[in-house]
Parts: C-alpha cells; sequence; structure tokens
C-alpha cells in the first residue's frame, strides 16, 4: 500500500526536488513540506570513541572527520534533510570550562565542522544548519553584553562558512535563548529557536507558550524544542507553544528534536535530573516502532521540521522519515536495507520470526527490560539549584576536591529527602 | 589506581609489543595474554543503514566500504585486538536465500571484507580472522559432502588473503561445527570454534561439554560460544565447556562474545526465541558497567579471548579493555575520551552530575526501563521446530503467501499455548 | 521512645476519656483530636466469603452477622474510632438491581448492620456512623425528589437506631451528594460528606474544590474523599479541598478514606477503570509501611477523621493508628500483637530476619511484585460513557444476552484505541 | 456448563455423603476423591490482629477463640475439607523462645485449638488435622530423645481430643520430620508429612525423592510440602517426590500447601529469604485466576489434597474448590456469594465492568503493581547460616544487644556482595 503511494508520488517528487533545487527551509516549510531532521551527534559519537561525556564537546570534527562525516551520511542516508554542523557547546568558554584542555579554538572546530557538513549535505537534499546553544558565561551570571558577543563570535564562522540557516538550541532559559535568536538575526539567515523544556517550561517557570511568544518577537521563524524529554512529551510542550503563539496572533513554523529515551519519569530538568544520566540510560532507549508514533503525531499536531537528539541513532530517523512517507511521497535511501514495518523478516530462516514480519506485530510487541531485579521509573534528582546558585557558577579549573566533597553531601542529602 | 598501574606497566608493555610484533594469535593466549575481541558488526551497520534485518548478510562490504571500514576502526580503538572479516552469512546459499537478489557474489563480498580488515587491523595491534558459520544447506539437511563444499569456498579466499587465523561461529548444531573445522583445518592457521549455545546445549540436546569435546577433537585450537545469549549466560556456557575439555584431559585456549542484551528470559534457542527480536531489544541493551562485571567474569573464569557479538557497539568493548587495563597493561586509544568509571563527569556543568564522576555510584545504578507499561521478562517462542522439520528447509524463491500464512497459523497457536 | 511518649500521655488520657465519654464526632474533631476511620467492608468481605463482588451488598448483615461483627471487632481492635454501618449500596434500588434478588429488604439489612455497629462500637471507644451513597436511581437520571426520596428511607432507620452521625459517601457526582447531605441534615445529626474523587473532581468535571464548597453549603461539616483512588491521591484531592473552602471563608473538618491499593496509573474514574478492578488488585495492596507514610501526610495536610475504603485490612488501620500514636497518646489494642516499626522480628529464630527488626529496614524496603511478565502500570480504561448515556441506565432484570453482547464489543474497541 | 455438571452430579454426591459419613482421610483418598485443605492461619490472623508475627505462635485460640474459630468457617465454607488445629509453633520450648513469656503453655492452647476445630468441623463435611512442626530445640542441636519428647507432648492432646489425623509439617530438614512421623505414627491415627522444601531439597541438601522415600520409610501415608515456595514451585517439588517414592516402588498419597505469593526469585530457604519476608509481601500475592491454575496443575500431577498455607485467604482456597467442582461434583457453600470466572459483574452498573464478567478475561489478565518504582524480583538473601551454626542456637532470654548488633553486621555484609 506505501510503496504505490511512494511509486505514485514519486514522478512529481523528482520534478519538485528539480523544482525547488534552491529552496531554503523557509521556502520548504512554507510550501507545506515535511522536513527531516537529523539525530544525535554527541551520544551516538561518545558510544563510537569520538566524543567525552562529561565536557560533550566537538573537536572531532578536527580531530577524527572521518567518524564526523561518516555519522552525517547515515543520517543523510536514513532521510535528513538538515545536516547540522557539530558544533554543539563549541563556544570557548564551554571548550575551557573545569579543567579541560583541548588544542583547539572553537573557531578552528567549527569551521571544520562546516565543511564536513556541507560536504554531506551535497551528496543529497540536505540544507545545512549552523548552531549555537546555551553557555557557561550565562549560567555563571555573565551580563548579556559578554553572552551575545559568544554567540557572534560563533555566527561569524557560519556566516563566513555560507550555511543555510542557523539554529539557537537547547536552552534551559528564554532569557539566554533570545539572546542567542537576537544575534543570530544580524546574520541575515532564516532563524529556528529551539528550547530544551517540557510543559512546565524553562528553568525559571516560563511557560512554553510564552517562550514560543519571547522567542517569535525575538524574530525566530521557526520555534521549537529539543533534547531534555521523550518524544510524546516534547511534542506536547511544542504544542503548547504553537497555542501560545496563535492565541497571540503571531506566526511561526514549528520544528521538534526530542530524545531517543522514554523520561515519563522526568521533572522540569529533563533527563539530566535522571540517576541513569548519562550512563544508563540504555533502557530507555525507543525502538523504531515508537518513532512511527512519535513522527505520526508530531506530524498531527503540525510541526513540519521533525528530527531527532541525544539518543538517536540513524535507524530511528530513517523510521520518522518511512512513517511520513506518505505525506512525504518518498522514501529515504537508507529504506533499501529496511523492510517497511519488518517486512524483510520474510527471509529469515527460521520460520517464527518470518512471522513477524508485518506490521500488526511490530505495532503491539511490549518489549520486557530482561533486568527485573530494576524498577520501571525512577526518582529524579531534584537539589533546586537553578542559575545564580553558587553551584552553578563555572571556571576554567579543574573542578576542586572541596567542590567534589561538596557535592557528593549534596548527594547523600538529596538521597535521603527523596 | 588505575592509571598508576597502568603507567607502570606501560613501559614494559611497548617493549613487549615490539617483541611480539608477528605474535599470531596461539602466541598471544600462550603467553597468557588477554586478547580483545570486537563487536557485532550485523546488528551495528543495521542500525546504521548498511544491512537488512531478516537476510542479515555483508553485502556492505562491497556497496559502502567506507562505513565497514568506520566500524572497524572503532572497534579497533575501542581497544580489539581481533578484526573478524565481516563475512556474516557470507556463503553463496545464504545470499541467494528466500528470493535475496544480489549483484555480488560470496566471493566478492569476503574479498573485500578482507582488504577492509586488514586495511584497519595494520593501524594498531589487531590481527586479522576469517569466520565461516552456519550454512542454510545444512539446515536443509544437504550432505557433509555439499556443506563442506561451501566452507571450503568460503576459506579459499581467507587463505588467499593470508588472514592470521580462522574462525568458525555461530553454530547451533555441534555436529556443522565439526565439519566446518574440519575444512578450516586443512588452510593450516590456527583454528577457533564457537558455538552459539548456553548452558543447554546444541538444539539436538548436546551438552556444552560434549561440544567442546568434538570440537577440539576435531582440531579446534580455541573453543567458545558466541551471540543467542547475554554475557553471564554465556560465560557460564564456556565453563561448562572448560570443565569437559578438562574433563577429558584435553587442552584448549577459551574464548567467548556474547550478546549486548540480557537474557535471562531465554530458552536454549536464545534471542532469537524472544518476541522481541529483532527489532525491540532496545531495552535489553547492556550499560557499559554490565560490560565490566562481564569482562571480569570472564576473566575470572579463565577465558582470555574476550568480545563481543550482536548488540556490542564500540563503547561496549572499551568497557571490556577498560575493567580489563591492570591485567593488559594497557588502556586503549578510545580511553582518551572516557573517564574511568565516570570520572570525565567532573567536568559537566550541573552538580549534581559531577557528584556521580565514580565507580560506586555507577556499580550501584538500577536503571529503570522508563516504560511503565511493559514486562521485565518475555516468554519466549517456543516452536519445538528442529532441524529436519520441513519449516526449517530454506530455499531460493521468495517465502511464498502459503508459507506465510502457515507460519501465522503456527505463531497464534504457539502464543495460545504459552 | 514511642512507647515512653504513649506511656507518658496515657494517664491523661484515661482521665481525658472519662471526661469525653459522650463526645460525638464534632466534640472530638473540635478538640484537635485524631479520629481513626475503619476500613473497607466489601472487599474483605467478599473475601472472606460474604459478599458477592458485582452488585456489592451488604445482606451479610443479616445472613452472616457473625462475619460481620467480627470484622467490625478487629477495626476496632485496630484502634478505629469509628464504626460505619454496613450499608453500603443498601438502598432498595440498587438491591434489585440488574436481576440480584434477594429475600430482605433495605430497612431489613441496614437495621441488623445497626445493631451490630453499636454492639461492637460499646465494646471499645468508637463512634457509629450510618451511611448512604450514592444510587442507580440518580444514574437512571430519576429526580430529584425520587432520588432524596431514597436517601431518606435509609436515614429513617439510622435515627431510629440512633447513630451518632450520618455519612454521605462515595459519591462520584456532586451535584447527588448534595442531596444526600440535604436529606441527612434533616436528621439533626452531624454529617459527613465524602466523594470518590481525585484531583480532576467529579464526573462532570466539578473541581474538588467546587466540590468541597458545594457540601459545605449543602450543610456538611466534614467533607472529604473515599475509595477510588490511593492513599496519596486522596490526600491530594482533599487538600485541594481544604483550600476551596479557607478560600471561600468557610469553615470544615476534613476526612479521608481512600484505597489501601495503589493506583498511580488511574484516570478521574479511579479505579472501577482499571483492567485489574475488581479481581486482580492484589500486587498493588499497600504495605503497613505505606500506611505509615499515607498517615502521616494526611495529618500534616490537616485532616483528622483519617481512615481506609477498599482494601484496607485491620492491620492496615492499625499501622495508621501506629503512625499518629505520639499525637492521639495511644497506641490500639491490636498493637499487643505488633511490634511496632517490626521489632518483635528479634524473635524470630532466624538471625537474617531478626536483622530486620528495625524502622530503618522496613522505610526503605522496595517490594518486588515476583511477577516478571506482567507490568507495573496499566492502561485504564477509558470509554467516556457518563451519566445520562444510555449504557449507564440501570434496571431490575438481569443484564441482557443483547447488553452483554454490546458491552464487549464496546471493550474491544476501546481496547484496540489504547 | 459448570452448572450442569454440578448439579447432575450433586444427587449422587449426596448419596456419597452419606455413605461416606464416617471416612476418614484415607477413605477419601484411597477412593480418589479431590481433599480440600485450608489456608493460611498465622498470616491471616497477624493481618487481623491477633497473631505475632516474629514468634508466630498460636495463643489467640485461648485469648480469642472468636477470631480463630471465625476463620476456621470462612475456610469451611471456602470448601475446605481439612480443618487444621491451629497449633503453629506450638511446642513449649517455642512458646517461650527469645523473650517471649505467655501465660498459656502447649498443652493450652492446643487443647482450645482441638476444639475450635472439630466444632467448626463438625458444621460441614470436613476432617480434622492435629499438627506438629520444626522445633527451636532441633536446631539448637539437641537430642533426638529431646525433640521427640516434644513431638509426644503435642500428639498426647490431639489423641485424647481424637482428632481424624495427624500432619507433621513445615519441616526443613528431613531427619527432624522422621522424628516427627517416627512419634506421629504411635498415636494410631493416619499420618501425613509435609516439609517446607522446594526442588533444591530440604537444608542439608537431600533431594526432595530422597526426603520423601525417607517419610513414607518413617511411616507417613500422605507426604508433600507445604509454605516456603509459590504453588507450581511446590508443585513441581512434589513431583519429584512422587518420582522418588514411585521409583523405590514405594506408595503414598500426596498433598500440596503451598504459599499464597509469587516466589520466583526464592532460593533453597524459601520466602524467609526475600527481603519483604514478612512485612512487604503483598505485591506478590496471589489472585484468585492464579489459585485456578495451581489447583488444575497440582491436579494434573496426580496430588489429590491440595490446600494452602501462608497467605492463603478464604477466597484463594474457594477458588481452588471451584476449579475442581468438576472432578468433585460440587460446589463449595461459599460459591453461593461468587459469579464463577467473575459472572456475577453482569450485574455491575458500570458497562465497561460487566464487560469482564467472562473466562477469557480474567483468564489473560496480566495484574499491575502500581509500583513503577519497584523491582519484579528481588535478591534473596543468603547468609549460609545451616543447623549447628551458633546463629541458629536458640534460647529463651530475649535476643541481646550484642546478638542484635551481630546481626546487623551481618546483613550488611551480605548486602555487600550480593
Amino acid at each position: 500500500m506505501i510503496h504505490s503511494i511512494v511509486w505514485l508520488k514519486h514522478e512529481c517528487t523528482v520534478q519538485t526536488v528539480e523544482g525547488r533545487r534552491n529552496w531554503g527551509i523557509l521556502e520548504r516549510l512554507n510550501a507545506g513540506e515535511v522536513v527531516i531532521g537529523d539525530g544525535g551527534f554527541v551520544i551516538a559519537l561518545e558510544k563510537r570513541g569520538y566524543v567525552k561525556a562529561g565536557p560533550w564537546t566537538p573537536e572531532a570534527t578536527v580531530t577524527h572527520p572521518e567518524a564526523v562525516r561518516q555519522l552525517h551520511r547515515e543520517f543523510l542516508r536514513a532521510g535528513a534533510n538538515v545536516m547540522q554542523t557539530f558544533t554543539f557547546y563549541s563556544s570557548d568558554d564551554k571548550l575551557e570550562n573545569r579543567g579541560q584542555s583541548l588544542k583547539y579554538t572553537g573557531a578552528q572546530i567549527n569551521e571544520a565542522a562546516c565543511d564536513l557538513a556541507k560536504e554531506v549535505a551535497s551528496e543529497g537534499d540536505a540544507l545545512v544548519a549552523g548552531g549555537v546553544c546555551q553557555t557557561p558565561s550565562y549560567l555563571s551570571c555573565k551580563s548579556e553584553t559578554e553572552v551575545k558577543a559568544i554567540f557572534k563570535k560563533q555566527m561569524e564562522v557560519y556566516i563566513k562558512k555560507n550555511v543555510d540557516f542557523l539554529i539557537a538550541e537547547y536552552f534551559e532559559h528564554v532569557e539566554e535563548a533570545e539572546w542567542a535568536v537576537q544575534v543570530l538575526k544580524t546574520g541575515g539567515k532564516p532563524v529556528a529557536a529551539s528550547m530544551c523544556i517540557g510543559p512546565e517550561g524553562d528553568m525559571h517557570g516560563v511557560s512554553p507558550a510564552e517562550c514560543a511568544v519571547r522567542l517569535v518577537k525575538a524574530g525566530a521563524q521557526i520555534i521549537g524544542v529539543n533534547c531534555h524529554f521523550d518524544p510524546m512529551t516534547c511534542v506536547q510542550a511544542v504544542k503548547m507553544m504553537k497555542a501560545g503563539v496563535e492565541k497571540a496572533g503571531l506566526k511561526a513554523h514549528y520544528m521538534v528534536q526530542p530524545l531517543a529515551y522514554h523520561t515519563p519519569d522526568c521533572n522540569c530538568q529533563g533527563f539530566i535530573d535522571l540517576p541513569e544520566f548519562p550512563f544508563a540510560l540504555e533502557p530507555r532507549i525507543l525502538t523504531r516502532w515508537d518513532m512511527h508514533k512519535y513522527a505520526r503525531e508530531a506530524y498531527k499536531v503540525g510541526i513540519r521540521f521533525i528530527g531527532g537528539c541525544c539518543g538517536f541513532e540513524p535507524y530511528h530517523i530513517r523510521a520518522v522519515a518511512e512513517e511520513l512517507a506518505p505525506e512525504r511521497g518518498i522514501m529515504p535511501p537508507g529504506s533499501e536495507k529496511h523492510g517497511m514495518w519488518g517486512s524483510a523478516l520474510e527471509m529469515h530462516t527460521k520460520p517464527w520470526v518470518r512471522a513477524r514480519s508485518r506490521r500488526e506485530y511490530w505495532e503491539n510487541v511490549m518489549p520486557a527490560s530482561g533486568r527485573p531485579k530494576c524498577p520501571s521509573l525512577s526518582t529524579p534528582e531534584c537539589w533546586g539549584v537553578t542559575k545564580g546558585h553558587a553551584d552553578l557558577l563555572q571556571h576554567k579549573e579543574a573542578t576542586s576536591t572541596q567542590e567534589m566533597k561538596h557535592v557528593l553531601e549534596m548527594q547523600k542529602k538529596a538521597k535521603s529527602s527523596a
């Protein structure tokens, strides 16, 4: 059934592709197209051995470009229409935070990231987006001027490299996100803004609706959320943003790039607060079938820029692209190696596995954890520490023994009151 | 503590490396070295978009060599001392089973695989192993002569490409494994034999101890198990094999390359029988901390060739290498991007995450599934269909509608009697 | 420690008991006393063999008075200060609903219930409360006059038997609860009103705060919730009621009598909607230690009439009484057979069980379900059928085959859309 | 369907009842009848407030006879054909163990127990069984003579009160069970012997098969297991006993009286070792539907004396009796208040509950725990302390502070090695 749809639409799609060869992100969204985002780089490359959990910085663009290029290609093959430069946390204040000493500047890392993203994007139907995200400087209560200077420095690389559009993403505080948007707007490219918040709003309690309105007023043409929560929670938060924007009589496009982890037990801080973060999240990883449900729900809500963040592997993005194949009129390249809804299991040698080669089977499977001594939900930490608190001030020096002693005491205290 | 050990041993290790530059697998094992295997290619590359679940064949060596090369590199970086050629299920009878039509012969795929493995192995301290595995022909009751011819054809490529040693792996029936070993022995290289069985033994009920004795008698110098069961179960099965070999007054080296999935609910057929196979296994994925326990246990039991199979990502292999760093006197290259036992979390911006930068925290975490509506164990399917049964006969033609109807009825029947 | 408190307060308590021998419910609450309610009769007696699940009617007061008397005694012994007459669902329209034919009238059953409650109350420090609850007539859209006549008929028995106070409980709709309170007020006894709602409010969406205000305005002196939700959820709902009453500048006493089942997965209809209701709720039963937490929380919120409903066994009530022993200055009689916080385990023959004879152990135990193939949460049914819908109309005749066929179709449909 | 069977058989059943009015336990079993046992007294009466967890002794027969009588009646009503005297742990050495000081002797308690059991048995079709169980004296390494004297003292009460037969139950060591049987045999009544062991055998590692043979050789006519494990595990153990007896060419009848708790995670010591014992076992309680499966399985295995132990409430016994109604030709009296397989839910007011009034629904329900932060399996304690170890020696004095300190250290040590 899907196949015929794809085929029928394919001819006109090919024409469309020709016709829109130079379309940017806004042209695509304005035309009602579904734009598939890419997945998460830091977590995927941490597992592959190229990113250090803790600082989470992207120096691999310089040190191991082949690994970054390969991941870009896999997401492209999975159907992604956006190659985000691998520049997460790549501001100079973050790169040298808490004792991390790298041989490369933010500018070097970001230039290399642009080159890689552009190289791969040119191999398919994808745009390149340069990104900035929240800074230790904001967390450390630096001034608006100081923080904006950091964003400007990063943006200048993206403009020089002529990316297709800009994304301010992974912001916990709407104020800092506004600052970022205001800076990015000066670049003359389309600007998207994405916060890492859930339905409870930002870390200062600003609701998703109000965050959305403020971001649109700051100049963002595309708004949404990324990271920190599971797909359904993120879609819910974007839905609230959309309602806020519409209620305010404003207009925007919407994006969502959630975690690929189930996080029903999170509080407003998201998966950072879960005791499993970041090294024991495995049991929470979404299946491809969960992704079908996510893509469908995001589409229903009116979101048209649909991608992923931490935890999203290429096959997760492919599942999003396969679910929306009827709407998009095209299957992702990577589906040549994937039977829709498990249909290629018909080629398995074992008869009981062949019997699983169908949608009804996979839509209804309730996957066991294989860990009977573990719970299904955790109690998130909730230290009540927000921006301004001494424990959130950052510094260049390594975390001191004194600081470590202090946080261990805090941890013990938090646990006993849970 | 670990650091000092590594450092102290490092000098002599470097010397050793020089001294044993040409050591093969047997020299290493005879000298008491720990040899780290690589992880699983089919599952990892399926998620990356290059292997089709169902046939599970490795034509990517020809079609997407950069993807295969990159995965080899990641395992090498994670500490692997063996690069297995990506030649799983790459016998001609399997490549064209049930309607799969590929443009490449087994020989073409296997040659490309050897080239990739050798290229990457030369970048570090690794050996290349060429492998054969069970065949549809055996399952379809073909003769010993016919089955052996298939193994011979594959082996000839490995000999031509001059790999370091040979592995007969993923055998459910000891009889077929013996045939494979007998053929591989003619190649003049060291031979390892690894069955995909658990403590209950092979599909005909032959115990691990007896399987072990028969494999050693057939000529295998290294024996063990791979795939189908979780690490602790596989270690247990190898322990039983070792006891059998010792009781018989024989000698062997031991290897283990288990799943990276928790499978406490499996029966003798392993994870194939779990309802989550192959598309909903995510919640069962082991954490890196689980891998520390596995590596330690395997070492204690006396196994010295320790690697992984389906589900093992590079960070899993790195965890094995890190756990055994004191014994090996060396840390894997990839650990430059990994704080031992989470120590790099000291560089995290959030104080409660910095508090997790220690071994005691991660050793005791009980990871939640985030899926409260799912169970922790499943009921494996148990059709009672073994070699010789009509439903296990294979053929070149695609699975027919009639066959599909039949297996769906079988599935329904099996479920109602569960 | 607890013991000394109890002892110290005991003397004055005895005096107080003398002094307040004739105190009613309001005198006790006005004086700030904690009043312990009893537990659930229908579920406990169903398990003992005297109540039929389905109709859930209390004819056992006539047919098996010794069983009802014994349960009263157990709750008295556990510390209950209120003996509720076992008159649940004992209105004539309910007693003959859907084909149930009993030999006894509502009046006969209720008179017997009063006699039993009074007999046992006189054996200790307890008051007798006569109760009415929601009616099939209201659900079937009968008029206010008709419904009020039903309450009046029941009340007349309680007045004749001279109970100490009246309770209108287990109402899903605040309108019907108001009618009940208005009728009960004519009896000249103190009136309590308790709805079976959670934080989402009644079945028509009236919030707990508004329900509370309306009940107080109707004349209830004590208000709260009972049944349908677990203790913490019920306490939360009463907290919302209290906030509503205080915001409206009104005054009331508060009561809570929750389920003894964990129900985090309920929607507004409560445990009725859970697929486990009523015959597979076992895994959800609260431990005595859960009850300690409940009692403490209810007390903190300002609730002073604290009891239980379905699922509460005598030992649950005893745990409530033990937790509040310091405040009440007295331990329940039944504690002679219970070591506070497990202390009597010191007398166990096994040393590892003796090691469990302490509060810290039991406060932190995380009890396993022993059911690894079952989930931890369910999906409640949600048919969207409310008062006025044809499927909720009741009748004297037995449920017809046609009706059963219809509900099975509804069930199938609901499941597929879950 | 069941109803017609019951009705058809009823006439002949009545005749049979007349004809066998004086049949004892052996006549019934010899005739192939199914004998339903009663449920657990200590746990049920602990929850009702009459037994102290820790010593677990039955002085309630003297102090609260009405509570004991009521529970007997409930089990009789549920279908039990055996009233076991409530004399568990009622040997003088146990009654005064570890500082417990009671006003009553074992003889007084046991005489009262006999009177109560006989009174209720006479109200229906039930036999009275007097019981002895393991002693602190055996655990404390007293001599065979001393231990046998304890059994003799208890038996003399039963003979004086003329019970119908004798049961030696709840023995962890077959040696002590043999001693008990040898003593009981001198009473001239039929003797049953039941050990609290699972498939791993007794605490000294004696297999179920060997235990069985030794008990039969000691003179027991009925053998089996009770307590310590869940129904399916106990049935499995009895199956092994039966195989042992048959292999030895001996003959016996078989009995099983398991826990009403799911215990898949137990080791050989049974539920005593679970961290939830005895105050957090609630989530493990079996549903009535679990009991149907148990009764059917026990019957299939050839067990004909089928009852329950700790955790069995009257409704559990009723479920056993209902499942075996076709074989027995009679429904239990208590079923007048129970719709077979939930059929009485047809009288419920809510349509979605009426839809649950059928066997298929309840047979397939997978009950959620409602505790998402708890695991599904626990790690049993395993101190490795067996008879002879100083920690298992008992004494009259209360457990000393020194002893408590010691066991807490042991507990901590055991936990860290788990």
